[in-house]
Order: structure tokens, then sequence, then C-alpha cells
């Protein structure tokens, strides 16, 4: 069971997209959306290549981690002229958000031009390159709902904790309404901000909500204490104490702070990557918390692990085309026999990184909460 | 009266202690408490010592931008075992926040073992010196209220602009019940997530509501459109942009939002550095929509600039004892004699850096909203 999710995660490590295109490169290239406020490096072009240019007058090498398709290849930089260090991708990187840093002389650093986001359990660098379908998660012109920072107290762990809740447009106008809930959970080396931050969850709900596709809830997203299973310790893993935090701590917190519909038929729980094994067993643990499931690049449920059938709205399962989508497939198809509300979703030309979970999550959305 | 604000910048860059100690360093450096989770360092001691700590194997130089006291001198690091460089600052720090970054072979880098806030237009890394009075600041199990990000409609500046709001505890417990409001701005460099993160104004704010010395208010912190003003063309900065954003898009849009008191009298702006010149520009230009006003390390008013006494509740000034402050003490005795609501602060042993702002806004908490 366990040794299914190391897999998960050393995939994350050695996909690639095992092209090398020989193309001619576009020279339109243009700065990344998410670089700090003014800056023009890293840029990509139309074909999905990425440029660096990164200062460092004395050094004897820079090396950007990021290469072809967005693997963990690397991108070795030449020195040019005042100083700069420049270079391109062998070839077109993945659509979408990948997170990378640099390499000075030997010592890890941040791209000075980037935005930081925290993965790998540290904040590195982020690169966005444009995709056929980012119209989904853009800021748009529309209403907003808010994303804000919680505190929350936890015992359990003799701590406050902290948490970001997304609440609908419609929650601070309808005063008297009530919502739905997602807990919704990030992956290892990652933190409660991920969602919001590279997953841009806020925004691709507040599309589809203006697009009249789905009914508003509101998202709570929590530190899923991933980070201390490190390579080859997975199995040493416990879901208890966040199991504790969720249950026990933040989910009462939640639903005497906001409007909710405190109730398992109007509450749902999805991960991505390890927080897919903790939803999967969670909401197998705690069946009367959770009626909607959902694993992102996440594993799999078996029909014969769900015990009461009737309580279980929807199993949601999906990961990108460069993962194993058969897997997942076969999954739901084995659920969908054995009488399960069960759905199925792959991500094309994604391997274990955000743009597949952004487009899971623009799938999941409007299966949830029908009834 | 542009030019006080260049002399107010300028200082940021070239205060400094002026002491050199000699004292022997006390080997107690632990963690600084905004280090990246997990990391060793920097280390901070107890006498307000800083230690750098950073692998760089091949590299030729590697210089941290800290020196004595906390100004831009800087430390230059050795290079030791397993390609880590080391170093010490030469003296004591100031209590309180610092930015900084690390030379590398002449590339500006941050430093990969702390945690990364928005100052001098770019994220840089932040250390944190503990302070005799650092329990005003600290995170305590007391009800906590609520940051928020909101993106709100800007026509005039045609796209949609981020803001972040604090809203009491008691805010969702009694939802009849409306509040005042402060707008709160950063200085020049910094973005509207300097209050929050290196500010940690919802902190103070909690801390405060729970021992009962202020009534509840919110806060709403914006981008104050400062960082177009490089230095030596600060007279070129223009406030209308900025007072058409906060007087004609973001007061409406808060005010039909939240449960605001949306009058005159419940409603306050006051801002640090730059973001003290744009709160005395904008309230003298619009005495009908702002009562309290707050300048902290952001220049003086003078009686004759304020033409209606009654509708002026207060006037808070302060800076830190390194800066100017006979300058703010002598303002607020003329202010007093023409007959003004006005309070000085000065923080001691702190220059134009934010343990002035963070014990500034202490100060100034419990003086709004009193009638």
């Amino acid at each position: 069971m366990r040794h299914q999710y190391l897999v998960i995660i050393l995939s994350a490590i050695v996909f690639s997209s095992g092209v090398c295109s020989g193309q001619t490169i576009v020279e339109d290239f243009k700065p990344s959306t998410v670089n700090q406020p003014g800056q023009e490096y890293p840029q990509v072009n139309s074909q999905g290549y990425a440029r660096f240019k990164i200062l460092a007058p004395e050094a004897q090498s820079v090396v950007v981690s990021l290469g072809l398709g967005g693997a963990k290849g690397g991108t070795t930089l030449t020195k040019g002229e005042k100083g700069f260090w420049t270079g391109t991708t062998a070839g077109p990187m993945d659509e979408g958000f990948h997170y990378y840093h640099v390499t000075v002389d030997g010592g890890i650093f941040n791209d000075p031009g980037a935005l930081n986001f925290y993965g790998s359990t540290r904040w590195e660098s982020g690169i966005e390159i444009p995709a056929h379908d980012q119209d989904f998660y853009a800021l748009k012109n529309v209403p907003h709902g808010n994303v804000q920072q919680i505190l929350f107290p936890s015992k359990s762990t003799n701590i406050l904790r902290r948490a970001y809740v997304y609440t609908p447009p419609s929650y601070s106008k309808e005063q008297s309404k009530h919502f739905p809930v997602l807990y919704l959970q990030h992956g290892w080396g990652e933190d409660e901000t991920a969602w919001s931050n590279q997953g841009r969850v806020n925004l691709i709900m507040d599309n589809l909500i203006a697009e009249g596709k789905i009914k508003p809830f509101i998202i709570v997203m929590t530190y899923g204490m991933t980070n201390e299973a490190k390579f080859g310790t997975i199995a040493s893993f416990k879901i208890e104490p966040f199991q504790t935090v969720l249950i026990d701590e933040l989910i009462p917190y939640v639903d005497s702070n906001f409007r909710t519909i405190a109730n398992q038929s109007q509450r749902a729980m999805a991960g991505l990557s390890m927080g897919g094994m903790e939803t999967h067993t969670i909401t197998l643990n705690k069946p009367h918390i959770f009626s909607h499931f959902a694993l992102l690049s996440g594993g799999i449920y078996k029909p014969e692990e769900i015990k009461d059938k009737s309580k279980t709205k929807l199993i949601f399962i999906s990961c990108g085309s460069k993962e194993n989508p058969d897997r997942v497939k076969n999954a739901v198809t084995s659920l969908k026999e054995a009488g399960f509300n069960a759905v199925s979703y792959v991500s094309e030309g994604t391997g274990h990184e955000f743009q597949t979970w952004r487009r899971s999550f623009k799938e999941l959305a409007p299966l949830l909460f029908k009834d």
C-alpha cells in the first residue's frame, strides 16, 4: 500500500518528455508571469523554451536545475558580457508551473528574477510555461472570492496551526447563506500555501463560479505534516497526528467560525500526491465525516476498501498522461462496476506537476456537492 | 516638502550604531525565528550578534549585506570545511527585523536558510534579532483575527488590485457588528505584504485585543504604488494615481464588502516612510475621508496645513531614536499648541526599520477610534 506512494513521488524526479526536438528556437521570449516585479528574466517563448540570465561576475559555474520537459536534468549557463550568465533549455518544457533552483559554484540558491514557491521543503524559484488552456486559471475581471489566513488552536500538537480558507464571492454578500466545504491537501515538500500560490485554486474557483459551472463552496487548506516523510522513509509516515488535527481540531474550528453546512454530505476531501495518500486513508477511516473523495496523482481506491457505498457520493481519481493513466482508469472502471459514482481524469502532456492538478481541480469542482 | 522624504529614505541607508564593542561573543546562538522550516542558519545570540553559514564550495567570495547595528556595511564570510562559508557580524545588531542578501562571486542572492520578505523592490532574506519587548508581537494562544487577500477592481489603473484585510477575532462571531477601519501603508521598496509579514501587525492587534487595550478595528493594506520613485527621482512621484485607487476604488469596495462603519470619524490612515508621505498628502487633500492620521518615520504635519481642526481627531507622529526624534517631538509640540490632539512616540535604540514601526503601531492602536 504505502509502496505505491513512494513510486509516485520518485516518478516526479525521473519523468522526462524524452523529446530532443532539434527545432529552431523562435525568438519571441517574454518574462515569465511569475517573475518578481519588474524582472526581465527568466523568460519563456511560445514553444515552451525557457531562457535564464543570472548575474555572478566571479562565478566558475552556474547551472539551472530545469531541463527538457521540466525534468531535473539541468541547463548549464554560459558566461557572457558584464558578468551575466545565460542559457536556454535544450527543448520545450511541459506546459504549466515548474519549481527550480540555481547552483552557483556548488551552492544552491534561488533565481533573483523569479518569485518563490514552497516545494521540496524549501522556498524555490518558480517559472510558468504558458499553456494552451491557461484561460481557466487566469486572473479575470470577474467577482473574486477571498483567501484568508486563519490560526487555529491545536491541543494535540500544542501549537497554533495555520490554514488558508477560500470563501466564494457570494460569501460576504449573502450573510445568511451556508456553504459546503472541501478540505484540500498539498503534496510532499509543499505546505498550505501551495494550492493558492502555484495551484491558483482561488482563480479557478472564481472563473468557474462566474461561468455558472459550479455551486460555490468553501475550500480549506492546511499543512499536512507530510514533510517528515523523506525518501525511503515513507513507510514510517503515520497518519494519526494529521488525522487528529484535521478531524478533531480544524473541522470543528471551521464549522464554528465560518458559515458551513456542517454535515457529511456537504463535506469533501481531496489531495495531490502525498495529500492523496492522506485523503485515501482519512476518508476510509472516517466515513461519517466526508462524502466526496478525490485523489490527484495520489493513488487509487479499491471497491473493497469502502465499507458503506450509500454514504460515498463521489470518487474522483486523476493523474497526468506522463504518470500512470491506465492504473487510474482501471481503478475507476472497477469502482463503477461495484456501483460507485466514480470519475477518472487524465491531463494530457503533463506529469507529476501542478498543471496536472490545476486541470484535475477544474474537472473535479463541478462534480462536488451536486445534491 | 518632498525633499524631507528623500532625507528620510537616504537615512535608512546610512544610519549605523557606530559602536565597536570589542565584547566577548556569548556562544548561545540559535536559529533566527524567521528561518525556513528546519534550517539551522542564520543564527542569532542573546547579545544580538548574527552568524551566517552558506554552502558554496567553488565560490571565491561570499559577503552578507548586514553589518554592525543592521547597517548595510556587510560581513565577509570565510570558507571553512565541506564548502561552507561562515561569519559573524562585527557587533550586536539592533533589535527586531532586518532585510539582507548575500553576494556570491559578485551576484546577489538570498540566503537559502532564511524566509524572504518584500523590501528594496525585491524579495529579500530576513532575520529577526530578539528584542527585550518582543512579547507584544509574539504568536500567543489568544483568539486570532484573520488576514485575507482581496482582489478589487480598479478602473483607473485597468487591473484587479490586491489588498490584505485584517479582521479582528470578533468579526466572524458578531455578525451584526460594524467596525472602524485603518488604511495602513508600507514604505518604498515594500508592498502590501509588509505589514502582516515583517510588521506582524495582525499579531500585535490580536494581543492588544486579548489584553482589552484597544477597541477592535479592521485594517486594510494595499500597494502604495511607491516603487516607481527611485532615489533622486522622488520629486517626480505623483500622489494622484494612488489617491484615486485608495479613495475612489478601494474604500468603496471595502465599505460594500466588509461590515465597516463607513464614515469619516471611524476611518484612519497611517503609513511608514514613503507611506507616511502618502498619508500626509492624502489626509490633507481629503479631510472628509479620514479623521485619524499617523506618520511612522514618515515626516510631520504643520498646524497651518490642516484646514478643519474639528474634523481631525488624532495626529500621531513617530520615529526611531536613531532617526530625527527632535523633529518629531517639536512638530507634536507645535500641533498641541495649536489645539490638536497630537501624540509623539520615539522607539529607543532603533532606526528606519520595522522594529520602530511595530512599536509605533502598538502605541498608535489604543489611541484610534476612542469616541
